[in-house]
């Protein structure tokens, strides 16, 4: 079964895109945890985060690195904080989320975000990219 | 200062050590959030996780990738989720946690762990290794 994600990356389904490329694709979360929080999506449809090949993981690391700098100059914040579960899309994901403080990271903190202020936000991050 | 993760590191504070090696050092949360709770810590002391130098990022991934494959060995979970904050030790680390459901991967949860337990189950995760 296709994936939400892969539909998604596949422009099926609309996103607030953040970054593109032959590997990866990151977007906005639409229900973020905190104002910023970006979900980074291999393109490779794999279930769960450590079955993915070495490669990529080590990869994926590369990009939110480079993202996580982009997301703190459009959202201050103390630091990118990272969340994987996965447990809602079986198409592993990384969350990288602005944190002042340990208890922002929590998905309990989850709300709908506003459309608008989300398609801002994503080419306000695309500008420190 | 001296991190109290470097003090592990050198030795100078005991640990539930799992694993070690020229980059790296793992060893179990005493804090658990979920039992099977470790933390994977760089040698090199940098406070925030996306400060580390790239390609040490890249090989944190190799090696959590061949701990979260024991800890599921160790204890039986639905996967193993990642947490990165940072917000209480200044040392880089990440919390490899066995999960269920989304809502165990979170600081919330965690528990003073009982040594004897601690100690029996790092063995056992080495054995997996």
């Amino acid at each position: 079964m296709t994936s939400l994600f892969s539909k998604i990356i596949a422009g099926d389904l609309p996103s607030y895109r953040v970054y593109d490329d032959d590997q990866f694709v990151a977007f906005l979360d639409i229900n973020p945890i905190q104002r910023g929080h970006t979900l980074l999506v291999p393109r490779v449809e794999v279930d769960r985060f450590f079955d993915l090949p070495e490669p990529v993981l080590q990869a994926s690391m590369t990009v939110a690195q480079r993202l996580a700098r982009a997301i703190e100059q459009a959202v201050p914040c103390n630091r990118v904080g990272v969340l994987v579960a996965g447990l809602d899309v079986p198409h592993a994901h990384i969350h990288l989320v602005p944190i002042q403080g340990t208890g922002d990271l929590s998905f309990a903190n989850a709300r709908p975000g506003i459309p608008e202020a989300l398609g801002d936000l994503a080419i306000q991050i695309q500008t420190f990219l």
